[in-house]
């Protein structure tokens, strides 16, 4: 038997019969503007479920601790389950999004060196963003904590970085979620996908993302699914 | 002769015979609101002037180096003149204020340790916060100046709040401004006041700063009063 155990905007996560691994079922909902826009888009669950398991597969192969184990479907995929931290890491390289609009910058400014953000999960409060020291005062984590979700972080845009680069793609930013397994390590957990990573096609500065659906210029999915076909090749 | 350098929301910077000295001149002009409210309170300058001569000529004699030189006036004091930071800093020892809307939590609620915050000067963009790491991508700062900043922040709250406590005062957070010297060195500058301060009486926690201007709670400058009173028996 198999029952929900949580769901969230985009996925819903199932329990399997062995306690440490959850299923999750990427679904097609696509969402924008604090949740405000929720709509659903034809096979966004599949595309993202497979570019999240190519992504997080290469991750596992590169010295990043991940929460996958292995798709086994179009949609689904087997998670370690974990306790999740109520935090959204943010690594930016280039301004863009909520950055660009808070400092005022041009839109792809370039940073000095990549910025990593701290966005509290609450839905009630907006995520809002929340320093090192905010955290720590707030008693969220520990600053030993911190600086390894800082520095997982900055690893995580180094390979992707490069991967992306080999496949003519630029990383602008992207948002992880992490949680503590068992043994008390971080962990990455939850997904990279278009839905949570800019990026533009090298060549136009098209954007391949989410930001299609964010701006509503067009069908958001052959970006998805150049994305997939770049990240089969490259991978 | 003497010239306006410079004038902000409430203080008016003079040049002096000597090039490194500005001669500040503390208005009665008093702000809430993202600068919306602006009126004149009489003698809140002469007020803040003494407060703040009290304080920083303390804090000179207690391991801070900042920009106070004298007291010479009612309303006026020399200073050494600085290349301001663009940042203020924020140091807070229970909730309040911004923080406490951002973070929903309770008001004066603990913190598990005092918390430093950086928010960027900028009047078109609402003083925006910066994180250490957005600070240094976008170049505003060195990450070795921004850690310099923050443990300045930090020894002038464990000097403020031992010398409060003994005037039987709490002090919940307060807001400082730096500059660099011609040394390249830096140096607390700016002011300190029930204007940048939250200052309770320990018994009746009562606000004895601006937050009864801002929360139009009645006549403000008897708080004032109360702390510049209680500053010269405890200095
Ligand atoms: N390995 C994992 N173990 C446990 N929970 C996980 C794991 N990976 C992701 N999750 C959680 O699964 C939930 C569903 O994901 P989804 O992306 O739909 O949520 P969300 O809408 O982004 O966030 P939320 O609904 O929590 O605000 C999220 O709460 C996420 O934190
Ligand atoms: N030692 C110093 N040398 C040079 N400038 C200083 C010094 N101390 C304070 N200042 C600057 O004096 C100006 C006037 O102060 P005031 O408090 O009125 O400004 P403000 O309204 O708080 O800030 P602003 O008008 O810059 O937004 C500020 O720009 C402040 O940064
Ligand atoms: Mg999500
Ligand atoms: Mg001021």
């Amino acid at each position: 038997m198999t029952t929900l155990v949580t769901s969230g905007k985009t996925k819903e996560l199932y329990t399997t019969e062995n306690d440490d691994v959850l299923r999750a079922h990427y679904t097609d909902h696509t969402t924008a503007g604090d949740g405000l826009r929720n709509e659903l888009i034809d096979n966004k669950g599949a595309v993202n479920n497979q570019i999240s398991s190519l992504i997080f597969g290469y991750l596992n192969q590169n010295g990043v601790a991940t929460h996958f184990i292995e798709q086994v479907s179009e949609t689904d995929q087997l998670n370690k389950k974990v306790e999740m931290i109520p935090l959204e890491v943010v690594v930016r390289n280039f301004a863009a999004g909520h950055f660009q609009k808070r400092f005022g910058t041009d839109y792809l400014q370039t940073l000095k060196q990549p910025v990593v953000e701290f966005f509290y999960k609450d839905n009630d409060l907006h995520d809002p963003i929340v320093t090192k020291s905010d955290a720590v005062g707030l008693d969220l984590l520990s600053a030993e904590k911190l600086e390894q979700l800082e520095a997982a972080g900055l690893k995580v845009n180094q390979v992707l970085t490069d991967l992306f680069n080999k496949m003519n793609v630029t990383l602008v930013d992207f948002k992880l979620e992490f949680g503590i397994n068992a043994d008390g390590e971080i962990i990455l957990a939850d997904e990279i996908s278009p839905d949570s990573c800019r990026l533009l096609d090298k060549d136009t500065n098209e954007s391949l993302d989410k930001d299609v659906f964010r701006k509503q210029t067009g069908d958001m999915m052959p970006g998805y699914l150049e994305i997939l076909h770049r990240l089969q090749k490259a991978i």
